[in-house]
């Protein structure tokens, strides 16, 4: 079956206050947008944060550092600028995920206090909404350890089971599979950006086609845990 | 734009010597696909691998062990079955990309010899049997380290720069993007993924709609050079 990845547009610059999921369902009304059953809404954390209040004022760069530090519950690596930490949330990324891109001047976007709630509430709101069965997924956009170039992966989800397990499956040889588990939200928010660009004003798709697990999973399921990590 | 990713069905077991460019494409006619310019073309590289001849017997678990470090050019972590190395094509991954699944028993799939010039290949000839302007990316699914799961990342790629740059860009507030390189090969193989499955027969799709940059680049681009490297 074809997928479909429909980009969201219209939807702006969003407030401290805003109510995210009405800007986004009439954002969806104005662009002739039909949510449909199993769709999967994929947003890209900053819009929530930003609706949730999750920015912050700094004045110097000894300011940003302190709030990267204070969203950090441990420090994995450090080089020049560049701390790795694992965020309050529990994610592992650069900077504790704080960003000073696509925000006013002097001003940062922070993680949602809690990514999951927040794509509960979206999804709730959605399918009330709409009277359709959704997934939604929070995005944000994380670098590798040993490959260049960022991709977006998942932070928050709601509806969908974050990882769809192989196990038990085997080939047309009969073979067990040697891969059990993929991480379908981190592929689908992969898809996502492709239609979302970096710069433009495109914080929202659609992902159409695929046939996902239900699930109650958290994004922080996807975060291998210490005693599995060979490399923390 | 909305991008559609396509999957091709009906391309079946490829065995040793096939044209596995005349098996997609006659695929691709017998689905009523017909390719299109700016099409990206995502062919997984375990059919790539087996038209080449990339397989090989195995008699034991200490055979398999023997091929995973022959296709490796250094170890960057053990434990228990599980090898981490750098691969002869210059990949990190797992047990060198040496796969047991979706062949035939007491036998491995490696890792194409060259799968950029496989991709080039195949390019060639969809580009010159359609008329089309393409691009073609040959994936595998690889760990990662903090997280769980498995997605697919390009191991190939041919017409397509890897890494889509954003520096010099600004955001809305004209405020230079802190995202400087997006590692597009890597999301359109994450986004191929999703049609393909892991235990159907369907190792290629067709991804639409996405505005790639063409470009002269390697996949091998895409790996961490050993300086920037914190986690080696």
């Amino acid at each position: 079956m074809t997928l479909s990845v429909i980009p969201v547009p219209g939807i702006g610059e969003v407030h401290d206050g805003d109510d995210l999921a009405a800007l986004i369902l009439s954002a969806l009304h104005a662009g002739d947008i039909a949510l449909r059953d199993d769709d999967v809404v994929v947003v890209t954390h900053k819009v929530v944060s930003k609706a949730e209040g999750s920015m912050e004022a700094y004045g110097s760069e000894r300011e940003y550092r302190r709030i990267v530090e204070r969203e950090s519950q441990a420090v994995i690596r450090r080089r020049g600028d560049l701390t790795i930490s694992i965020t309050r949330q529990g994610f592992i990324c650069a900077n504790a995920g704080v960003d000073r891109s696509n925000v006013q001047p002097g001003h940062v976007v922070l993680h949602p206090r809690n990514p999951d709630r927040s794509a509960h509430g979206l999804r709730q709101r959605f399918e009330h909404e709409t009277g359709t069965h959704l997934a939604v997924i929070i995005t944000d956009t994380f670098g590798r350890v040993w490959r260049r170039g960022l991709t977006d992966v998942a932070i928050g989800v709601s509806g969908i089971a974050p990882l769809l397990d192989y196990r038990g499956t085997v080939d047309t040889w009969d073979r067990r599979l040697e891969v059990t588990e993929v991480a379908v939200v981190d592929e689908i928010a992969a898809a996502a950006d492709l239609v979302m660009g970096k710069a433009d004003n495109l914080p929202v798709a659609i992902v159409r086609g695929f046939a996902w697990e239900p699930g109650t999973g958290r994004a922080t399921d996807l975060v291998r845990p210490p005693e599995e990590d060979l490399f923390r």
